[in-house]
């Protein structure tokens, strides 16, 4: 052994396990920035086995140079890996397998799976504790931006009261889409740009928990959880998707100088967490205004650090690698600690804020028949309710081939500032009605 | 003794030296956080003593019931005191002095200082290694921006081939100021803009250091030798302030889609390491564009991540003193490693790249004597050099009245890509001519 062997550190022996997209952009990143990883980790990054479910798969990756194991969950008994990394994805089943029994056998734990870690990062972050291992998650939350640690650490100074951002690429590249033809002067509907979306692969071919918001929930239970020193409580979360966004929706919130974002939201108040992830029109002059395409974004508001804006790629192999081996070379410098930015049990059970009290501006759209006395029903239906009105506008949209989506006449009104509890009691009150050819859509505006 | 007390955790107990405005944010900050910051710190974060220059000067914060030490010095070797907390400034003289015995005295040493980093942060961050604790200097570049975190974590996985931002909230308030001035229909001049940025306290008394890039380019020095894994090599900045801009660049700008920025801009390449800070016409769709205000921002470039992108507040004492209890959190987390990301030995030593070689599109603008000839010498001068004109504006601009600032014709080019040292030819070639009334000022166009 020469003397420069006798003084080279001990390498970090990862396990990596699900090799889909994300698992090679991982090898292909621990490949291509070898040298650089061991400069900054102060040692080796290296994989010393892999595991998915198909060995015969076509990857496009050549895998040869990799111990291949079976058995998944063998890999946390091995005294040659001390470290695994999840990328299977699914909120139980094997992943949740896999990390509670390598937790359990005292090895840390890096996963990119933001479902699992919403539902059981709790249970999970204790095990961690109990180990005194790292359970850590970068990926899991708005790809490569290094959010996590944003909020973990960077933030770590602030009582935060608000959180917030873009947290899904797939469904801002199609708001984006829209908006895009809409200012092209061809304006194009939701269906239409996701099939195109799919057709790209900015869409899965089954799009629900991406387009109706579930995905962006897990994320944003996460970042409020890490925010608020509050548990996790996927659960209370209010969501509603994209899907019900027309083309129209995005004319009027532009001739209105505002665009449309599906944005997480999160605040800590004394009556409670507040999450929800819904369509809201953003004003020009806020930064998430101006996040495009599949770009994700998070905004956090501290006592002290005021507002904080992180932007970048919020998915993608080698923005979520590079998330993943943030993690790694976290684990490779012993530089990490409580998941949650806290012990568990310091975590605080927040109860579930009254959504009906929040007050702010909202914007109302409803597509009714086009024939006397719809507007008035409408008029009467916010005066009866409370709702103080700060513009209305009425627009014939009836052409001779409509789609079901053009039929009968927009109604899109804007609130005056009041309390929600208002605006549910308005579409309670034209609930049924046969003047209205479809749900109303609701979207509050970002102040 | 109590179980409880018993079970206590040892609180991190820190000493501050400097109480201006962000050593008083940091006092008040750890008094107003105090119950979060245990929670998120794992134990209370103390302070113990306090010192500055002058004790009996007013700082409108009680600070009575601390302890007051004249001689700083001493600070570093009382057993009372865990991590000493310098908010002092200056690159040498008592923060330098106090940094070495701090560190040599084997104490965790936290900064601001972006001066004394820029210029001795190697020595400092070998020192830091010698004795095995913690050297942070999170405050030291935009503010309350985690971004030096975020460099040396987030982004870790990356080879960064190009690091650049807004790194000087003065500037960027004259900037902005003078920009929605034009959009206002009444043009001011950068002398103008400054004199009402010192009254309102966005710019010193003596502005030199921020409005002539300096300050701008310690931090980028900063952000380089993080992102690079290079040496700090101030020196080696290339630096131009804003003292030059005049209302109608602002408008020539604005008019070619573009906003003007003092950037500072860091990359990496083969030829070696070019660092420099000056303005730039930046295009509205890049999100520098969109930074307004005394806002900072930050933007790195990784072969995985893409383009990530960060905002905030860049001074102040509420996110300085943000940044810097981050630093105290990492402390009293004991999650901290090599200052600048690697062992400083690992840092390589890059020679100054060549400016000359870059290429890009530039922005040149003259101000010239309104006679006959002179846009043909200006013409001849950039044909003999070698640029290439994409376009070439005159416009007169006497008045009666005129100020030194807005006699005689401007002209204004914006140059195709090609070598910088085609620029810098046609200015030498100009050099001394009689045409010009001032010198010449040249932009680079952000790609």
């Amino acid at each position: 052994m020469t003397e420069q062997q006798a003084h080279a550190p001990k390498p970090l022996r990862v396990a990596i396990v699900g090799l889909g997209t994300v698992g090679g952009g991982v090898i292909r990143l621990l490949e291509t920035n070898a040298a650089l990883l061991a400069r900054r980790s102060g040692r080796p990054i290296e994989v010393v086995a892999i595991s998915a479910r198909d060995r015969a798969k076509d990857r496009g990756i050549d895998l040869s140079s990799y111990e291949w194991v079976d058995d998944m969950t063998r890999l946390v008994t091995r005294s040659d890996v001390d470290a695994v990394v999840e990328l299977i994805g699914g909120s139980d089943g094997p992943a949740l397998t896999l990390a509670r029994q390598c937790l359990a056998a005292g090895k840390p734990f890096v996963t990119a799976n933001k479902a699992m870690i919403a539902h059981h990062g709790l249970s999970l972050a204790a095990a961690a504790e109990r180990a005194g291992v790292a359970l850590k998650y970068e990926a899991a939350v708005a790809g490569g931006i290094p959010v996590i640690k944003g909020l973990r650490e960077g933030a770590a100074a602030n009582e935060i009261s608000r959180v917030y951002g873009i947290l899904n690429g797939t469904c801002n590249y199609i708001l984006t889409t829209m908006e895009k033809a809409k200012d092209a002067g061809q304006p194009r509907d939701f269906a239409d740009v996701l099939k195109d979306a799919q057709a790209l692969g900015y869409a899965e071919a089954d799009p629900s928990f991406d387009i109706d918001g579930v995905d962006a929930a897990h994320k944003l239970s996460i970042l409020a959880s890490l925010s608020f020193g509050t548990q996790l409580a996927f659960d209370h979360v209010d969501i509603t998707g994209i899907r019900h966004v027309i083309a129209a929706d995005i004319a009027e919130a532009a001739a209105l100088g505002y665009r449309i974002r599906l944005v997480g939201m999160a605040e800590n108040g004394p009556d409670g967490l507040f999450q929800r992830v819904h369509p809201m029109l953003v004003p020009l002059n806020h930064p998430l205004a101006h996040v495009d395409g599949s770009l994700n974004a998070v905004v956090a508001e501290g006592n002290f650090v005021g507002r904080l804006f992180f932007q970048g790629a919020g998915a993608g192999d080698g923005p979520t690698a590079s998330a993943v081996v943030a993690d790694l070379i976290d684990v490779a410098r012993d530089e990490y600690g409580d998941a949650f930015a806290m012990p568990v049990a310091s975590l605080i059970a927040a109860p579930k804020a009254d959504t009906g009290a929040r007050t702010g501006r909202s914007y109302l759209r409803f597509r009714v028949a086009d024939r006397p006395g719809v507007l008035a029903e409408i008029a009467a239906a916010t005066r009866d309710a409370g709702v103080s009105i700060e513009s209305m506008i009425q627009r014939g949209t009836a052409t001779a081939d409509d789609s079901p989506d053009q039929r009968g006449v927009l109604v899109a009104i804007v609130t005056h500032a009041g309390a929600e509890r208002c605006i549910a009691d308005t579409l309670a009150r034209l609930a049924g009605s046969d003047s209205l050819l479809d749900q109303p859509m609701v979207m509050h505006i970002l102040d």
